[in-house]
């Protein structure tokens, strides 16, 4: 199973239109840029799956040749995971609109009723070649397939997660928003566990992450008041649903005992330190012997 | 009055993810690319107003040092007018979410509609920093604004243009679906003319654009047949509300008639032969005295 990093950011990406916070300073200095979360995975290096649909989803399939369209009009994309309702793991499915085919949609039944109300984004690609939606039960290992239903090698299973709805969701509206995934190569049996947004490290974690051979965790955060300290009004990173990773009781001392093979942070917030080569968050996270990711990181599993 | 094309590309951009025509071959191998379609203008060089919100609207302020914010959070971004409601002129404004404060969004009533029902893009954005939005009225004079209704010195007369709804709006839905800008500064009374899309050389183009000091004009298509040729089932290119540069009756001929200083064709779609630098396509426009737009050409007027 082949696992490449599209994009290793949280909302808004680094640099963010709207921050002047050192690491969005130094971004647009260097030219460098992190765009926003999502993963690409593949069983045969032929057909991709994304994991949650970047707004930046069209600057990444450019920057990855495996990604590329084959002939005139087309995409070794065949599939897209959601794991959460968020405008930034769903507005790139607007961007894929164009087809040539549906493109077949996973998603929890709590993302897939956002989705309808109150942003009926699947409604409004109707118009285009449209999306496929499909639950994705939980707990309940699917094959992933393609339009044609062809399997495409990886099974899937997601498990709700301690986490918020989006923002623009509607007060009363129950169900999982958030969901981990347990992503299995069917024929080597390699692991990729992907919990890009997570409040906690609990059971259904444990339940997702343990022996995987890669797992991708929620590293948006530092700290509890990281964007408060950054001059914006906003809640705390618990309020907002995220474990941060830093302190007693974060994600760098509780991610270890996992038992997965490699741990790599991503969604990583634009005003996070862990993002400061040579800083001290940075090296308390490798000191833990866990990876901040970068976007096109790649890996075999 | 600065103008900035910040995207000089129609809808998908170049390369377009799911493309393989020869110009989005040649731009993933450059790893060059031009971004969607969006203007960035100024009366004084602080205060910025963006014509449309495209897509790639981040990287787009990530590239132009005076749109990067001065503190902490904020952005030198005081407005954005739309000229139409298609997805490539409008899913920017969910990029622009954060705020720190409700973002002035000008509309033509048509257009504002349409950002209500089917797509309720205004609502959504609600649960964050949000819009506020404002009418364009058809053919008088608006002085654009910040949210505190400072003027920003430059004034924005919308004239309806031929053009197509949107594949989205619903067919029994009735009103303006694009119009056409003519932007003055008010000191020194310079003009843009603002066409990014339009089915026609007719009087409403005239209107706007007769003695501008700048056009920047609709670019999309080269000929009318130039999708299928490329391989894609889709319309042509007047079916779908952009009359082609090139053949009799075409822009290349039209445009240079209206007495605008300069002209510049913006909106190219990826499969447009004008992008192909010393084809005879991009020959025939320039000797008609008009300029191939780029991202990030800037304009004193």
């Amino acid at each position: 199973m082949r696992v490449i990093i599209l994009g290793s950011a949280a909302g808004g990406g680094v640099p963010q239109w709207n921050c002047g916070c050192e690491h969005c300073r130094d971004a647009r200095a260097r030219g460098a840029s992190r765009t926003q979360s999502s993963v690409a995975l593949s069983a045969d290096g032929e057909r991709w799956i994304l994991l949650n649909a970047s707004p930046d989803v069209g600057a990444q399939l450019a920057a990855r040749r495996v990604l590329w369209p084959r002939n005139a009009r087309g995409t070794p994309v065949r599939a897209v995971v959601l794991t959460d309702g968020e405008i930034d793991h769903t507005l790139g499915l607007a961007l894929l609109r164009e087809g040539p085919a549906p493109l077949p949609v996973y998603a929890p039944s709590g993302v897939a009723a956002l989705l309808d109300e109150p942003w009926p984004l699947v409604r409004l690609l109707r118009a285009y070649a449209g999306v496929e939606p499909r639950l994705l039960p939980e707990g309940q290992a699917v094959a992933l397939a393609d339009l044609a239903g062809t399997p495409l090698g990886i099974s899937c299973t997601a498990v709700a997660v301690a986490h918020h709805p989006p923002r623009y969701a509607p007060a009363a509206r129950a169900g999982s928003f958030a969901v981990g995934l347990r992503l299995v190569d069917e024929r080597g049996g390699r692991a990729l566990a992907y919990i890009p947004t997570a409040g906690a490290v609990d059971d259904a974690v444990r339940r997702i992450a343990a022996g995987s051979d890669l797992l991708l965790f929620d590293g948006t955060f530092w700290s509890d008041g990281e964007l408060r300290a950054a001059g914006v009004a906003a809640p705390t990173a618990r309020e907002m649903g995220h474990l941060p990773v830093g302190g007693a009781g974060g994600s760098a001392t509780l991610l270890p005992r996992l038992g997965a093979k490699r741990t790599v942070l991503v969604h990583i917030n634009n005003t996070n330190p862990i993002l400061r080569r040579g800083g001290p968050e940075r090296a308390e996270v490798e000191a833990a012997g866990l990876t901040v990711g970068e976007d096109g990181m790649e890996f075999e599993l």
